[in-house]
């Protein structure tokens, strides 16, 4: 099989027409199809077990059309940047090992001289990056928009203008969002929101970074292209896992000044991988379709949740501005005894915190392998066993 | 005149009883009386013109009092850092050449490895320090408190919960308070709030550095002394020149485990004065009478409003929680014209913004220059003028 | 079959005699022979192809053997972690991405407070890192031992006597010294010098690092283990793909109370791969066997060796100290076309600048893969074609 | 008198033709002449205590000719840096605390993105300024000429050309070089060698930065200009108190663009002082005439030196490409009953470690204040105590 057939074959533009129907698990050739069953609603993705990625990167390989990266720069890395670089409209795209290290650079690159940074309160970059773009970089976060999902312009320009006005001036250099935003149910900040912001922003010579880690699952809820998210940005940063089918990585897109080069500082974060394909060469083959697979993923769900709410145990609430998640209330059924029989079943299910009758369940690829009527019936036979 | 005299001369528990009186300029023996003469409402201290200072440094050196310091070290500056050491109850000092470097050097040693640092958001350290703390040390500042004057203990709790909640945990190493807060005009967080703060923060292993720049004002307004504040941080810094004689400088007081060989970082930041007794050598002999010095300077404030308020153009507006400033209001007057021939009466006023018919007043040790009866008669002639 | 079995596939100690003859493919149960034919003599390891790679993996992965980490925490890499810490006699051991990574946490960590680090003017640290160890951790590297190998006792004595004796001290808190030495044709600095260096430091109090990312071919050249080497140091850093069959990665090994909690660094870096297993898990099944193949392979290539010189175009010469590296000069034929043709037989040899008669060649595990007599007679003919 | 008179009497060019012969102390109208008579030879200026200082200060004062600076901006402060620029015939200049931190804004803001700086290993800036340049500015310090004055051209090349072949590039972004070198005795680095390795730099888009703390004494002995000197480098630091009359202190000079609004970072590291004019509003009437006054010095010091040489017991010790130091051998009598006997004539020795017979002698301004004949007599008297 040649690589455009192979890759073909990664997304639901597939081979045959079969795989288009959610339920039949999508196998390439020479894939084993005893593998790939597992439905599960916790996870960004279709979480392959080592045996199924392993299987899926061998059939890749076997085709020939893989080809080995050197530290991180051309082959497989180079195939992949040009294929994000063209889905997000960016001139450039440089492959990072981590969304950590995306946002790092994006930031660290686009302050220059200007070293507050704006960020959500509740975002990734300020909560779970360890505080490195301080440490490390010496820049300024500041929180903005506590405990929501987006930041109002009121409260950016009011920090823009004190930031400018102490006796040494700390201008602010960049504004970055995230969005959609994992810290809140994965909610998206709305286009118009965006648009004001940035629109602001450029006009106080600010740069812009979206940390877009999930931003392919936004065009489906919001009605904005990907492309149009990422116009608004300097630079915008996509895992190539979490929605993807890569095993860790990141991309980050931008205008070639700002891209070409980087990969010096890459290297010298240590993120230089002398061979980075082994996690992240299957993530090309699931770009081009995610979209239309992550919309059948939802009708696939909607069928789901219809089936189990004609069981009046089950209930669902929706997220306001939401994506890939809802949550799912089971009353009168012990939760760990149904995730239990549910995993049993091949089904698995997030959990809840002790006490919790609600599971944040999230909507992935992983439910187009297996008709929705067979994933209802199993929850339902669960709850009762 | 040997040197306790000379010291002596610079407090209110001075040579002469006359001294005690506002209204006498305090000139040491061999110090030209046609000086020390004009008051000023606008700034911490007395303001004085370099004439004013040169003179008393020259007559202070001139006792032989005077010890050179040696790269900032023994000398004058030694024996500032003992007078500072024993008023504020802590067992260390260090001079720093301004108090910019002072609240760095603490937050940054205190820090250690937890790097988040918790402060006001209206504070000095936030908004006037170039954003130093980050670019230099890697220290990630959280602004608390926005538009007020302490910060809420539910507030600094969230944030202590939630840096240590983070994929990486952003543990919080320092709350740092500034009190009096300039940019609150001057206002004052109350004891119990500071109480409240400091014993949540040490029982979670939080260090607490104060800027104190101005805390010598605190006891005549709160009934705190400068020693029951001191004692609720770990490290403390005093301005030498704002309330004091210097003409530039701070005291960093602390234990001796955080002070001891801090030297080496003052120095390697670059403010390891050679020579720095020409800045400092005239603090010393301010510290001892300060605060009696500023209750007799409000006294003389009180006279001298009560005085304007008996016309019906003037009236007062005092500051909540507030220590050095009050603010006139001046109505059927043209406020510059009314700040011009002030001047020319030796009363310097700060003015106000275009169209503002208040002005922010500083009550400050220059008013023990001048009868409160004579400094009212200026005013209220110049508003005649 | 199961995981032990498979592991033990990896190593020369192998499941069939036949395994530990050279010539003869390394194979494991599941694996198709018709890979793994090629031999190289430009590399540090097997390199394998993206197909050789994938299907190991695949064979592995089907085992049911490999665990998934999580964030680069547990499964495969807590084994390898486990595998390597024994292997070296050190309590604990991490992850990381990248050497990279690995020698700048190492460096950081061990410092402190004492920022002066003394390298090898020659080592990949100083030369190959993008002074990041600088750049985002403030250490002063200073280069030693200027054009050669190790660097001597007296050199490090004048540096740290050097250091302590500034205005403020800069004192040395690291010595790290990498061995073999990439950029000196990986030439080792002999045990009794390291033994020295070592002794001297840690007098001073001056923590310990070795880059030893080619450690495990030293005992065979040296006569001393791997766990002789380790035990000179704080902390040690192996690369898990240079002589291991890793696609990248490397392992950091030393006290728990340095590797403990370390993993927030690696995070904070970007250091934090949500899953590392594609990168890493073929690694621990090639560290058991590593020293015994090694030497098997340079039996091979001694064979190889001996044949070409009976050939008068082509002649040998050493390295003194030397681990896997020789230069192979032949004369009388076009180098270019000679590399050509031998690349046409499966024989992959590194060439030469322009001009140049000699290749530095590389001895590794892929020698194995053939007898030496084949692969001295492709040689042979290559030369004459 | 008015401001001209005054400083005109700070230099030789001064009110009286008394004040131009050596041995008449330099006393401005106002001052008190018992003071200012102390010659000493251990200092790179006159040494002014306390008493002399204050004294000179407040008789500039008094003359109503100085103006206080507002945070280091403005008034003494800006007429001094319009001296120095003019001096150096660089466009701008900035006042700055000390000389470690005029060093390390140099470099920093030279350095760009090219983060290694080529420095002398005998420098001040890598041996006294506790590598701040590495820990606050993540600059990477290379030392060449170990045991040298300057720093061949071939050392500097070969560090270019390896830093900018790794893989990563380290380009070096500064070439700073220190003349007069203070831990080489003062010697400086002949102009030649200096034009020869700017102009390399140049090519090489380096950028320059010249440590002149003792510039102004480099004419004399090397027969070129401080502005040819200053010419060659992009910036220059220039001490305000070594050879001239601040009590701390250091210029900045180099192209507005480097210069202006580098008061930021001068505020952010701390240095931007509220009143800096006490430390160094005596400099600006100290340069004019420096060049002439120290040549004056060394005519003094010659006439000594013949005097004492008369004396068997007395010997003189050049120092090759030497400045302001010379070494001066006692025989024969106990070296610290010498210098006590000295001090108690008014003449002030270095001394010089136990055992040793030689003194590092300097020669400086105070020598002016006493006819030679007079000092050579007190040290023959000295030595026979």
């Amino acid at each position: 099989m040649d690589r455009r057939r192979f890759l073909a074959a990664g997304g639901l533009a597939a081979v045959s027409p079969a795989l288009a129907q959610p339920g039949v698990a999508k196998v390439a050739p020479g894939e084993d199809p005893a593998l790939f069953q597992t439905v599960n609603f916790y996870s960004d993705g279709v979480d392959y077990t080592p045996a199924e990625y392993a299987q899926r990167l061998q059939a890749l390989a076997a085709t020939g059309a893989l080809q080995a990266d050197n530290y991180s720069l051309g082959g497989a890395v180079q195939a992949l940047e040009k294929t994000f670089a063209d889905a997000l409209g960016k001139p450039a795209a440089m492959f990072v090992p981590t969304g950590t290290l995306a946002n790092h650079l994006a930031v660290r690159t686009l302050a220059g001289a200007d070293r507050r940074v704006l960020v959500q309160a509740e975002s990734h970059l300020y909560n779970d990056s360890g505080d490195g773009a301080g440490l490390l970089s010496g820049l300024s976060l500041v929180p903005l928009g506590l405990g929501g999902t987006g930041m109002a312009l009121d409260e950016v320009r009011s920090w823009v203008e004190r930031s400018a006005g102490g006796r040494v001036p700390n201008r602010v250099g960049v504004l970055s969002i995230e969005s959609p935003v994992r810290r809140r149910d994965h909610a998206f900040v709305p286009y118009a929101e965006l648009q004001a912001l940035c629109a602001y922003a450029r006009g106080q010579g600010i740069r812009l970074h979206l940390d877009g880690a999930r931003l392919f699952s936004l065009p489906l809820h919001s009605g904005h292209s990907v492309r149009e998210y990422a116009a608004l940005f300097d630079t915008v940063y996509v895992s190539t896992w979490k929605h993807f089918d890569g095993a860790s990585g990141a991309i980050l897109a931008g205008e070639a000044e700002v891209i070409d080069g980087l990969y010096h500082q890459r290297r010298l974060f240590g993120g230089g991988l002398p061979h980075a394909w082994p996690l992240m060469a299957l993530a090309e083959a699931s770009v081009a379709g995610f979209e239309a697979d992550y919309a059948r993923a939802w009708q696939a769900a909607e069928q789901v949740i219809a089936l189990l709410s004609a069981d009046a145990r089950f209930s669902m609430r929706r997220i306001a501005n939401g994506t890939s998640r809802f949550y799912l209330r089971v009353q009168g059924v012990a939760l760990p005894a149904f995730v239990a029989a549910a995993q049993a079943r091949s089904v698995l299910l997030p959990g809840a915190p002790a006490g919790a009758d609600e599971m944040a369940m999230q909507v992935n690829l992983s439910l187009l392998r297996s008709p929705p009527a067979l994933v209802a019936r199993k929850l339902l036979d669960a709850a009762s066993a």
